[in-house]
């Protein structure tokens, strides 16, 4: 077996793995519309490796089901109309069993794709595919939890699972002097096409964290009226805190005095220790802002990167998601994954505990919009 | 076994029976607020008997679980407080399987009771249960049809099944002369609090139509500009058709020129001979303006019901849901049935396909919101 | 002069004598879709004879500016097009000078036609006119009040108005008993269309209170949690009051324990002797509920009407404004003034302290939306 | 006469100039919340110099009206609570005249300060209030005209005025070489505070029109389906112009296939030659993409000014509206200037036609959200 296809098969089986602890019933749910269903992620996913490389790539390729195009297709325009976002949950079928079969017909083409010769454009096509449902698979992960968290009843999904109790390994700051950074991929290995071009950025000096803002340090601010005190919110952020009655992270509940949180293992009690994660980039800037710092620049994040540690929380930046110089967007379908996107978005760094192993690196570019609580998200300070 | 229980049980297996057809995936969606899903419907109608009987006349009784008197609540605020109306589809857990438990827990102690002695009380409320039952199976399929349709997929819940399809058996006005006329329940069997109390109604001369109005009929108003011609229409349902933009009865698509419409067999064209379905108040008047007539109040169907066939479709009447003179609110959650939505809504009057047999009568009185669709609702008109 | 011509311009002059006290500011905003800036009533009223008599029925008339018939066209599809109906704050052209202008244009065109032979339809129609210029006048003095109390600073409209003092001038019940009692218009004065086809209807006994509710009497619901307690409640109203944070009647304030209310005079302590004023239906008939009372219907008002001492408060009834047996749609435009509102909507009885004098009379009636409160309204109980 | 004083009289004298077509009741309505009545923004620039100087710096100075601190304050937290934002149109009074009373108050009380010794902070506050009031006079013309443009009947504010026809005076395209570029502000002459620190930037080589998108060059874009293509949009923008049907830029009329836009000397034909104004971030953006070029950054656009003609209209840049290194937030009510805006807005550098005279400068940033239209902006390309 190839070693692309030995990660093909790796990274569906993960995806797999993700849904063990799943009842049919969990998979069918959308608790709102940027949350997406199990089931759907399964079939997305599949559809992805199916549109943009079996029906070209693969001869005598037939495809599973007709209706998928349309039902499984995200936001590909190019591809054609797609079923409404919003409605993802009232799609029962198929089924959860006809969608797992859906899947088994995607790796036996692709099995049988791989088994015989295929160009440079399959393989990178397959990279990318790849990639994506390592994307989705953290997604899957993110949107259960939403999900879940709105039954009363605080279900658990697996008891042993524990993604928001990591501590931070190391503290104080970094300093790097000022001068002109190379920013943006250049080796060999993959990239989204965001990554690149790779340029040149001056930085002045600036000082960084090394570590992330932990639970007990973010109890501080809200125990000091964070959430009442106009000062330190942006304008945005202190009428989305009104408007949508947000006084603490998401899935936080206080009881009696004492912070819990919904975790996919259940309601637990907030490990003060822990650093901190569901905050959304207005938290994260009022918190920076309330201790005298601000949030590093994607361009600072990526200059520091090699003398942090990095990988627990997605981190925000004070950078908006924009096209660095000499973007270009890919002609078709495939161009249509981030380009699109470059606007009214706030920039991640790192990974999070959810990600997939191997999936980020330095120069990664995750984006949200600043209200975004449902990813694991997390606080990293420079000055 | 007593008649009674026979009863319970025949009305509890119907409701199983209806679910035969469901994948467990069906069970789950929640299209919009005024539909719930299928499992919450099998939970609710069983939470009914819990709450209402089996905890206060059943001796020892344990409840099968604490967090189902706040998740399968529907509105009763007497009993405490409710899971979010809007909020159904996300309950996935309890999952299917544990909902068919608690039924088999609750038949098993119902039977318990029956088999001892009870007074009247615990007698009048499990009949109340097995018509509040009832009521809920046709809102099971009236839900499940409205979900269903919103998948681009026309699934089929049963190919076999037929409800759209009926036709008149006869036609013709019927004359009902003037005078006095007792309306209202008064014979021995059961009826809901609102159709009492029986009283004194005077009715002018009247003509009221034997049959309902067919697909064809309603047709010609759709091809004669209906649905454009603000004559017809009243002031806030020309606002709503075009706020809306409703062009034609709920699940109605055309394509190439013809008529079809989604049913539960999945999709059909339009039978012109049938009784139309799925009409508003709003439709309905406007269709009876464009006549030259009205609709028959519900005093008057109720004159004349005795004449008439009905039992095909709700009939939209031109009576508001209001207290007849007389009415009392009963004491406690049972008070919370009917009174309180007497506003807002209008009266219909029959049954439909959809009804469980033997639950309708003549002095029913059934209420929908004008702009509600999704039920099996018809027009019969008078002049 | 004849003595309808003496009426029209009296009715004139007193809609002016009402923005008297008005700056041009004034004239201008609209708070709310369902109010209108006085310029607007002023225009409005104008338009109406503009349209409905001297358009067709003075020979050689030129109209004042073509862009009226857009511009000040309530919702009379017959006539066309209309300004948008939430944008009319938004017309600061024409002035206000102008439609004055406008105005004396109107009546001297008017003068002179009455000044020729004239057939009966002019004169049914200028009684139609009269009748609507006296409905708006009260709707300008409610609107403009609900404008003023959206200004902090609680402008004074006039400091010698009031009319939310007076008192009831007896109390006690009055006991109807039962019979059949004929309903509707029937004398050779004038009347709107909706108050006809005289009718029959079978009473029930009924007592019916001689006295509205006051101030003092709306206080103790208040204070016994009348607002938090959904017993009292239909549920639309219960889901009313928590949505739009209802705690109070409209232009009530409580401060430092004491309840003050905004008046056309500025802001005044709520004087407990007087009549309620500015309920919705829904609190009218959550007040009647916590009394163990209910609404009279509308025929049962009528009923006893000769025996009431009515014309304070607008009163709240518990009848559903639906068409009389017999009611049939006018031709043409004038057919859109009550008919096309008959769904929703509830009756109103008797008259109010801003009701022209002379416009109302027992047949009359008025109504709203269940959750109106901007109208002097009140409540009378039954039982 | 001082110089700053002369400064200060000549500002406040243009305000009141731009008001002199107005009649009073144009003085009143607020269209949209993002817009305000010409009245408030009278009241509102003589608040700011009451409020940041007068009160603390004239002694024994009386404020005019105390009602006016809640008024007319905009939005800053630091002085206190603000009447709502959206109900600006609703405050009828104080009058017209009375806020004309206020601004000679405000004028005389301003003269009577400077003709006395008075340290630097009263200097800079003043040049800040001039600088202010100037902005509020661009935003009355802008918020002016988006009020007129709801008048069906395209009300003329002055028939002399013209400020959509001016023409590009060069064309054809501009290259910068790559190196490090310092940004900011530096001279001793007045900026905003977000215009520093002075940094320095690294700019790859890029290449920037010398004209703005002209209308008919826009019109070809409109022509070749540019708004029914999605290969141009970002995804939000896309959802925008199907959202609210944006088919062109505001104020744009298509009859009998030509184009006619509104302006402030009413409708007039579009000419092709003039530069195109009114579009959003968004229709720039797609502009853009479908001419092959890019918005450019406003760091490409400050090192190229010098060699720009610049100040027919706001010129979108790809930036986002974020803080420069080294940015540090005033305290007090100062601070709430701009830096409590930056998230979710794009930067506008150069100036346009309804700026003041000298307000604007090459580091000046201005910024508004990618879906506003209704500002004088127009499209520099880069490449």
């Amino acid at each position: 077996m190839t070693e692309i296809l030995a990660q093909y098969l790796a990274t569906r089986a993960r995806t797999e793995h993700l849904c063990a602890p799943l009842q049919v019933e969990d998979y069918i749910p959308q608790a709102v519309e940027f949350t997406s269903p199990p089931k759907w992620h399964l079939a997305h996913s599949s559809w992805f490796f199916e549109t943009m490389i079996l029906r070209k790539h693969l001869p005598g390729y037939r495809v599973f089901d007709d209706t998928y195009q349309f039902l499984f297709n995200s936001y590909y325009n190019n591809i054609g109309e797609q079923a409404a976002r919003n409605q993802r949950g009232m799609i029962t079928r198929p089924g959860v069993a006809e969608v797992y079969k859906y899947r088994k017909y995607i790796d036996s083409s692709i099995s049988k794709l791989l088994s015989g010769t295929y160009d440079d454009e399959v393989r990178e096509l397959l990279i990318l595919g790849i990639n994506h449902e390592q994307q989705h698979q953290e997604l899957l992960l993110t949107d259960l939890k939403y999900t879940l968290a709105l039954n009363p009843t605080f279900p658990v999904y697996d008891p042993g699972i524990n993604l928001v109790n990591d501590e931070n390994s190391t503290n104080g700051w970094l300093n790097i002097s000022e001068g002109i950074h190379d920013i943006g991929h250049q080796s060999d290995g993959f990239c989204f096409d965001h990554e690149s071009a790779r340029h040149r950025v001056f930085l002045h000096e600036f000082e960084i964290s090394k570590s992330l803002i932990t639970n007990g340090e973010y109890i501080e601010f809200i125990a000091d009226g964070g959430y009442q005190e106009f000062h330190h919110w942006l304008d945005d952020g202190w009428s989305w805190i009104n408007r949508e009655n947000i006084n603490n992270p998401l899935y936080w509940h206080k009881t009696d005095g004492n912070w819990f949180n919904f975790t996919l293992a259940g309601l637990q009690a907030v490990n003060a220790n822990a650093i901190l994660s569901h905050v959304s980039w207005y938290e994260a800037a009022a918190y920076a802002s309330w201790k005298g710092c601000r949030l590093p620049t994607e361009f600072e994040w990526e200059a520091a990167s090699d003398k942090l540690n990095w990988g627990k929380r997605w981190e925000w930046t004070g950078s908006a998601y924009l096209p660095y110089p000499g973007f270009k967007i890919t002609e078709g379908a495939v161009g249509e994954y981030n380009g699109k996107f470059m606007i009214n978005q706030m920039v991640l760094r790192g990974s999070s505990v959810a990600t997939a192993a191997g999936h980020s690196r330095k120069t990664y570019r995750n984006f949200f919009y600043p209200h975004s609580q449902w990813q694991f998200t997390g606080i990293r300070l420079a000055r």
